[in-house]
C-alpha cells in the first residue's frame, strides 16, 4: 500500500510506493508484447472508461498495473515520531489514447485527439466526485528522459485526498489579485499577451497557446481558455474539439522545431468540489491550464537548492520559432 | 547581461541567461584540452582564490566563463506589463577542486576534501560580505543527467541578491517551530533519528549523515552538523575535516551501493547578513545541511503539477544499504 509522508523541514509530502519499483519498461522493444495493445487488453486491469470506435476500442482508461495511489480504505492521517503520514489513498489512472502504438499528440487526427481529451474531461468528473478526492491531477509524460516507462501513447489521471501546496500557491495568488483587482489574474494576463503579441504561438476565438513570461524551461508553453473557465471538468464537446486544434497544432510544431523531444504535459485547474473551500472566490479567481513542458534543460543543484531556474532561451524567441512553424511567413 | 523574471502566476523566479547557451560539453572528451586542467590555466577567467599545494595549487576558485549571474552595477527591480524584472547581478564561481581531472567525492583523500569545504567556506564568507547579496547556494553536479557540463571535478558557488522562496519557505516553518517549541527543529530531529537508528547512515560527534523520512529521491541522504550551527559560513577548519569524513566516506559508500550515479550536492545555509531580517530567530532556529540527491529517478508530469514526489525506495532501506556499506557487518 502506498502512503504519504511529510517532511518536516518544508512540509512537503511524498508518496512511498515501493510496488512501483518493479514496473517494467519497454522502449525501442516495439509492439508485439505491449499491453497497451489491441489484443492484449487482458494484460492490463480491466477498463474505468471505454471509448468505442469503428473497429473496437478508441481510448481506453485502466487502472494503472503499478499505481502510486489506490482507492481501498479512508483517507487516515497518522504520526511516526515528529512525522505527519497519510494512507495512499486515490486514484491512479491510465488512458490508452489509442490503438495505434506508434501515433502521439503530433499525428493523431484533430477528431481522435478532442476523443482524448474528452476522456480527460469525462474522466476528471467521475474522479471529482468521489467525496475522498480534492484534486485532480492530468498528465502526459512523453519519452524516457521525460519520465515514461512506455512508448504506447498514453497519458495519467491521479486523484488526490488533499490540494497539493504547488496547487495552493497558485490558488492564494489568484484569490488574492481577484480580493484587490475584481478580475481574474489570468483573463488579465492574456489580454495582455495578445496585445503585447511577442509571446503569442498561436490563437482563436476558444484557446491561447502562449510562452509564459518566465518559463522554467526552453520552449514552455501554456495553453489557456481565452474566456474565464475555473475548472478543466467545465470543458465540453466543443471546447474538446477547440483544445484539440491548438494542442495538435502546438504538438507539430515543436516536432519541428526542437524535432521529437521527451516532454511532459501538465494541466493546472481548480480542486474539486470536496476540497475545503478556503478560497472563496476559486471560480472566478482560478483559471485552468495545460502547459507543455520540453525537456531541453536539466534542472540541477542550483534549482534544487534556490527554486529558481536558469534558461537559456528567451519565450519571446520560443514563441516565434514555434508560430513561425504553425503560420510559416 | 542576465536578468530575473518574475512569473505572475506562481510569483517564481527565473534567471534568463541566453549567453549560457554556448556553453560546451566535454563529457568523454578526455582531458587534453580541459580548461580546469593544470597548464590551461588561461583559459578561464582569472582566480579569485587560489589554495596553493605542494606542486602548483591545490583548489581554485574562478569566475563561470558562462555565468546565470554577474556582479556588475546594482540590482535594480523593473515591470514590463504586468510582469517584474530583476538585474542578474550576482556572483556565479567554479570550484575547480583538484588538479587531478579523475578524482572526485569519493577518491580525494580527507585531508583534500576538507580543503575544497574550507574553500567553500572561504568564499562563502566573502561572498556574503558583498552588501548586494542576500543567499548564498553551493552545489555540485556531477554527471550529464545531474545537470553537469564538465567532467573535471567542480563545484559551483552562486551568490543571489534576494532570498528566494524556496529559502525562505524553510526559515519560516523553522521560525514558527522555534517560536511555539523554543528549540531548533532540525536539533530535535536529529535527536529523534539518533534514537530511532533506522534512517542513520553515519554519525559521529559532529556530523551526522542520514535519510530524510521523505525522500524526495531513493537514497537521498542529508548531513547536518550534530552541534546546532545556523549558517554554513561558521565552518572551521576542524568542521571542515569532520564534515570531509562523512562526506567522502558517503560518497564511496553511494558508488558501491549504486555505483557512480549522476548526482546533486545542494547545501541549505541561512541568508547572509544583507537579507531582510524577517526571521528575527534565525540563529537560533535555522540549521545548515548539506544534502546529497542521486539521480535515480525522473520528476516527470505528476511532480511538476502537484509538487509532490513519487518514490520507489523507502529512506529506511536505503539508509540500511548505505550503512552497511560504510561498516560491513
Amino acid at each position: 500500500m502506498p502512503e504519504f509522508r511529510q517532511d518536516l523541514v518544508t512540509g512537503d509530502w511524498v508518496i512511498m510506493a515501493q510496488d512501483r519499483a518493479h514496473r517494467p519498461y519497454d522502449h525501442g522493444g516495439g509492439n508485439s508484447a505491449c499491453p497497451f495493445c489491441p489484443h492484449n487488453e487482458e494484460r492490463t486491469p480491466p477498463a474505468v472508461l471505454t471509448l468505442e470506435g469503428d473497429t473496437g476500442w478508441s481510448v481506453r482508461v485502466v487502472p494503472n498495473k503499478y499505481p502510486a495511489l489506490t482507492p481501498e480504505g479512508a483517507v487516515v492521517d497518522g504520526r511516526i515520531g515528529p512525522y505527519a503520514t497519510r494512507t495512499g489513498v486515490g486514484f491512479h489512472d491510465v488512458v490508452v489514447e489509442s490503438p495505434e502504438h506508434d501515433l502521439g499528440l503530433a499525428t493523431y487526427t484533430v477528431e481522435h485527439l478532442a476523443q482524448v481529451m474528452a476522456v480527460w474531461a469525462e474522466r476528471y468528473s467521475q474522479l471529482a466526485a468521489d467525496p475522498r478526492v480534492q484534486y485532480v491531477q492530468i498528465l502526459r509524460n512523453h519519452g524516457r528522459r521525460a519520465g515514461a516507462s512506455r512508448e504506447h501513447p498514453h497519458s495519467q489521471i491521479m486523484a488526490m485526498p488533499f490540494v497539493p501546496d504547488r496547487v495552493r500557491l497558485e490558488l492564494n495568488r489568484a484569490h488574492s489579485y481577484w480580493s484587490t483587482h475584481n478580475a481574474c489574474m489570468f483573463c488579465e494576463m492574456i489580454e495582455h499577451e495578445l496585445e503585447a503579441e511577442a509571446r503569442i504561438v498561436m490563437a482563436d476565438s476558444e484557446f491561447v497557446a502562449m510562452a509564459p513570461f518566465a518559463p522554467k524551461m526552453p520552449f514552455e508553453t501554456w495553453i489557456l481558455p481565452v474566456r474565464h473557465q475555473a475548472s478543466f471538468g467545465q470543458l465540453d464537446s466543443a471546447g474538446a474539439t477547440a483544445l484539440a486544434r491548438v494542442l495538435g497544432a502546438l504538438a507539430k510544431a515543436m516536432n519541428s522545431t526542437v524535432s521529437d523531444v521527451p516532454h511532459n504535459l501538465v494541466l493546472r485547474t481548480s480542486p474539486t468540489q470536496a476540497a475545503p473551500d478556503e478560497w472563496g472566490s476559486v471560480h472566478n479567481s482560478y483559471h485552468w491550464r495545460l502547459e507543455m513542458v520540453p525537456r531541453l534543460s536539466t534542472p540541477a543543484g542550483f534549482e534544487i537548492g534556490t527554486g529558481v531556474f536558469v534558461n537559456v532561451a528567451t519565450p519571446e524567441d520560443a514563441a516565434k520559432q514555434l508560430k513561425t512553424a504553425i503560420c510559416p511567413v
